[in-house]
């Protein structure tokens, strides 16, 4: 088998209905990727029967594999077995073994079993019956042909134990693809994303085989990488990558150089700690706009009181002074939104810390507090180190907590190049 | 028209392969539900013209609104205008207000217009024009027949404003439904879950014409109700409700008392904010594991500058000694990780900001650092006022950024507790 072709249905109307988000469609998708299949389409549909039975039939027309989760509860909004079933032509037949363990898990609670759980030791005829160690649903797959549903239960507790217990196996022997979907994720900040399109167009045309999507979220633009690569090729480990890939990357990390900051899993604020770390470096934030947001994500990072040693956050004119020795006569002819001010907060929480480099902000948040000269989104940053002060205006748009996130990503963003030693 | 038949299809790679969440739907459902449409189906495609194509001619087949958000932006992976024409057999037209937005919003920024971004100045002949004023993707409205396309782009920030700019009228002209569904939330902190579950269970069974559902998340849990109620009763503002919500939602607040903090979009630092404001008060922050969260979650309420004066994020226990005054010996006797030092701490910032009130915060984050006596996830809080101090602990489950953001919501709790005069 080449290329399978696989859908993820998730059921329930508690997704539909927007009370909780479809996470089981996300981690499915992530997970069948290092099986080496991308799923063409996620459907979430209620616990309806017609729309249920529908999507199910469509499915089985348009992929090789479909995963469904939710609807094997015990309540009668619970229908997927029977459905999965009817849309079949199978009976639901009575597994013995599945009875013997919701009876023990309810003694093993002290609860008494309801009569209605019993339901959920049914699964279609002829189909693979998947113990549920960690609830009451039993779980199953069916094949047809050279077509195969695995019907999970909902709850996440319940589906991913169960995912990595038996669909990573089943799927291994089923679906040995030759070929499996590679991703890489490349971050880049300071570069808008249609000007990264631009800068990346001679390559995306002459690797075809390669998939490139822009993601622009929170003030930086991720770049994904895809590619089907060989069996082969992917013996070597997970988190490693193709050849083709390499090359790729390479030629975007020539043309993007200090734009790109990291990959995969790594954030702004995990690389800022490697860099403080290996430089044996520590530093203070004093925040005005961004009102500790800065701080906050410098110490989501385990491990970041080794180089985060205290941030101020001063919100008034006087916190300004007091704790950050900003001059009052500076405040006055400048503004608490400038340079001037951005500096020597910076400086004074250096000081005040005695940490090797200070950043800071001071910048208007809105909705409201804006002028014609100094309009909402402007913010002035402040960069303080042993020997140097810098300042950096940025201009930026939006509603107030996007303007402080980009704001904290662009204050971690100039640290980490002033500390990789590129011109701010 | 009696129901509408509904759908919502999300496009982009980066929630098929599984690097974002799809929380357009999740979004658009909730708030669909307000102007009387449930939506049917979800659906999920990558950036592919295939899959795409295919799913909206199906979606045309079975639902009278589709909504599509999603591939509006510049680069060559965003295809949706030019499938959307494609299948509605419609040429693509250039909206020459649409391209002054374009131009208007890098001339702001300060940043060169690339010229792939004039595509997005495109929209199909015959549609709708919904001008962006939170982007450059133009979004737009097509028809055919009793149907009706609406095309959202994919980033939150916009396509939330612009559906409640644009959509919301629309829907009422375009499917006026005698029906609306109605959603009511209750927010609340203190209580589990399940127990929540069991508190409410008598006032389930009375109320069969009401659904209730339970969501969890980020220490706190809220109660979802649902009504179909009719178009007479919703004529009464949008933010107002059906009498038997009206009856149910009493019932609960009896039950549940000081364990409410707010109502549907309200968040838990908004009603702080809104307490310190009527009551004139003015607060600090100390922090030392929740590196600033606090401060910043305050800082996201507009206008919080007229209560929030400044916040310490004191990671390094000279900071606590040098900013906030807690004394060496009462680290070295108890711990930075104490009753007494939360309440030096506490203590110190609202004499050093010269507050009304001033709320710290130490505790071990983890993963690491933990101990026998001290495991990762205590944490005590202190909070400070003119005439009183109290210390209180806490023990939280989960990792890092979880245990953060479990402690804020809880100081910002406590907080609230202490201004409606409630017992800490």
């Amino acid at each position: 088998m080449a290329v399978v072709t696989a859908e993820i249905i998730s059921t329930g109307s508690e997704i539909l209905k927007g009370f909780i988000l479809d996470t089981n469609s996300h981690f499915l998708s992530l997970e069948l990727q290092k099986s080496g299949i991308l799923p063409q389409y996620f459907t979430v549909v209620g616990d309806d029967e017609k729309t249920l039975k529908d999507s199910l039939k469509l499915a089985l027309r348009r992929s090789n594999l479909i995963i469904i989760t939710g609807g094997l509860g015990p309540t009668d909004d619970d229908i997927n077995r029977e459905v999965i079933a009817e849309v079949l032509k199978k009976k639901l037949i009575f597994v013995e073994d599945a009875y013997k363990n919701i009876v023990s898990r309810f003694k093993k609670r002290g609860i008494k079993m309801p009569a209605i759980n019993k339901k959920q030791a049914m699964i279609p005829e002829s189909a693979i019956y998947l113990k549920n160690n960690w609830g009451t649903a039993s779980a199953f797959i069916v094949e047809k042909n050279d077509k195969a549903i695995i019907s999970l239960p909902g709850p996440p507790r319940e589906m991913i134990p169960m995912f990595y217990h038996y669909v990573v196996k089943y799927l291994k022997k089923k679906f040995d693809t030759k070929e499996r979907f590679f991703t890489r994720v490349i971050h880049t900040i300071g570069i808008s994303e249609s000007a990264l399109n631009e800068a990346l167009r001679d390559i995306i045309k002459k690797y075809k085989d390669v998939t490139f999507s822009f993601v622009a979220q929170f003030g930086k633009v991720d770049i994904l990488i895809g590619i089907y690569i060989s069996r082969d090729d992917s013996r070597i480990a997970h988190t490693k990558t193709s050849k083709q890939i390499n090359r790729v990357e390479k030629e975007i990390e020539k043309l993007l150089g200090e734009n790109i900051y990291g990959y995969d899993d790594e954030t702004l604020e995990m690389v800022v700690g490697k860099l403080l770390l290996n430089k044996k470096l520590t530093i203070a934030t004093a925040e005005s706009c961004t009102g500790g947001l800065i701080a906050n994500k410098i110490t989501d990072v385990a491990g970041s009181s080794n180089y985060f040693i205290r941030g101020y956050v001063t919100y008034s004119n006087e916190s300004k002074m007091q704790d950050l020795g900003v001059k009052e006569e500076t405040i006055k002819k400048y503004g608490a939104v400038s340079k001037e001010t951005a500096i020597e907060m910076a400086s004074g929480a250096r000081k005040k810390a005695q940490t090797d480099m200070a950043i800071s902000t001071t910048g208007i948040a809105g909705p409201t507090g804006g002028t014609k000269e100094k309009p909402v989104g402007l913010v002035w940053f402040g960069l303080a180190t042993k020997n140097e002060l810098f300042a950096i205006r940025r201009n930026f748009l939006g509603e107030r907590t996007y303007i402080k996130l980009q704001t904290a990503k662009t204050a971690l963003d100039l640290v980490r190049r002033y500390l990789l030693g590129y011109k701010l």
